[in-house]
């Protein structure tokens, strides 16, 4: 428990059995078809569908979260509750999936995933924030960050989608999808980085 | 598993385990709304609100148990068990929430909750002075305790939410709230010992 | 990846995230009882005891796994597999936790639950049979267990609960609480032989 | 969060966090037998023998995910999501096995078993291959692999299963089984890499 970044690794740790058990328990809570007929099964397939999104942008923060910490040089107190902020709202992803996998053609549903995973990328852009203070702007991470354009543009696409929920859900899933295509692909700046 | 320190690691990702599963499941068992109306998500409101309070006051919990543990150096057997009794009122307190979530407005989940948390009070305050008894009252971790004066207001604060729910669940929800804001601020004097 | 022990250590790490789900899952399982009233809460009484003595057997099995493996200098296949069976019967305490904790004053339930405990008691044996193998008969490990009186007993006894709990369910409690009280002091022999 | 190893480490604690879950959360939902009677007792069986079937799947591909990241010398962002990949698939056998145990007699249950089985077997299959684009077809990681027949015959037999369901269900579960006895010996070609 000494060591340099010992405390880094345990707040690692911590925040993935958190998003360990989310994935895990978002997949049980996909439920089983009523029947064994073909209706049945298609009646679970946009809960799947709605499952797959939130795998992937959990996958997405838990990738970034990675790089993010291999980066970090130290923490602190704040950072420590930024990142418990962050948890708290991916906790809430797995609620609205299971909401919007009952109700997928329903604009409330879609917009409450919406405010799940705006709050997410608020808190993940905060602790960014938090980080790059206790670490000073010439650190690895600040320099690896940069401006960040990709996080305020997911901040806004989801805010959008809350809103635009209540014209179609539809255009709200679009925006969605958008936001884990854009970070598909973990964060360049920080792999470089660390390979260099 | 040998080194140093390697039993504490051990015994901190353990906690860490269970109190990551905790928050998850607490989470989870929210609840979807049962109508997509504004009034069906009204009716969750309570429940996201003591769900916000029980994850407040595990994430004390975990940021106080992680500065703890990095201020230990000795762990014994009575450690471990005092370590689990610790574990055991943390994982009530998801079952209280839970409760309260259903019927906040009702004294008997006002009281259970307080229950829980009096227990998880106690048996933190009991690891503590397991934790001291083993690694001396020269330690790094006694002189970093001090007085445990928040220790002992807060397993008062709950003690009086028990019997003052019964007069009015808002007095005990204030008292709880109280110890959520009271412990906010992790320990600032095992932080300052780690640093020195 | 690399160094000594580092497969031991991914072994134990993986078993704790397993008793560290079990703990919570099972405790979440308690339920909430359905009315605020004091006959409603006196109902879940014997669901929370049973809880407990399942967290006080789990307990027990955490700590002298801990014990275990920190004597274990080589781990196999075979001990892998030994361990994922040992598992295997902890995650059945859980379901026969919740059994009894219904209906507790019936024979059936209290029979699984001797049979889940009769399973991890001799799968916990077994894994100590493999580890002395792959160790060697003069390794740490091997003379810290030594001819192991407490786990044959345990399994008797909990063999003997499966068959008397339908004369009565209490003696078959009585034998599982017996058990308990007979490990609760932690594995004496492999905590010297590391002090040592 | 330095030195080498560092992040595969990480990798191999978040999966085995993910399958940690996906056992312990698998055997809760088991449930419990409606009445305490035999019959009752019975009607459990298929799905706690379709539980032991899963149990040992997941502990397979555990065993062979730790032999194939010990071998393991670099990762990169496609071997990480090569990894979620996995996961993915191993998050949907609970429910898998969960319909199973519900209605072992249909076909359809038993051909979506094949499915969620044939998705991870491929997604493993996938991930081997990220993991030796990434270290080099010189690497001890390629060298161990080998021609991968066992897992070729994996997906072949998985494949079958999902089709042959629908003749009968019994077909399906005797391939499954199959797979299960080809894998239960850990790979050996790793084993003896690593020993080397």
């Amino acid at each position: 428990m000494r060591g340099e970044g010992s405390e880094t690794a345990r707040l690692a740790a911590f925040s993935d059995g958190v998003m360990a058990v989310i994935i895990t328990i978002m997949a049980f809570s996909l439920g089983v078809p009523k029947h064994t007929t073909w209706v049945a099964v298609t009646r679970q397939l946009p809960s799947l569908l709605v499952y797959v999104l939130s795998f992937v942008l959990i996958g997405i923060y838990w990738n970034n979260h990675h790089h993010l910490l291999r980066s970090t040089e130290r923490i602190s107190g704040a950072v420590m509750w930024a990142n418990l902020h962050l948890l708290f709202w991916l906790s809430l992803i797995p609620v609205a999936t299971k909401w919007v996998g009952q109700s997928h053609q329903d604009s409330m549903p879609a917009s409450a995933y919406g405010i799940a995973s705006f709050g997410t990328a608020v808190a993940y852009a905060l602790l960014v924030r938090m980080i790059i203070r206790v670490n000073g702007r010439e650190s690895l991470v600040a320099k690896a960050i940069g401006s960040d354009i990709k996080g305020i543009l997911s901040i806004g696409l989801f805010a959008a989608g809350v809103g635009l929920a209540f014209l179609s859900p539809w255009i709200a899933y679009a925006l969605y999808g958008t936001v884990a295509l854009l970070w598909f692909v973990p964060d360049r700046r920080l792999t470089r980085a660390q390979t260099g």
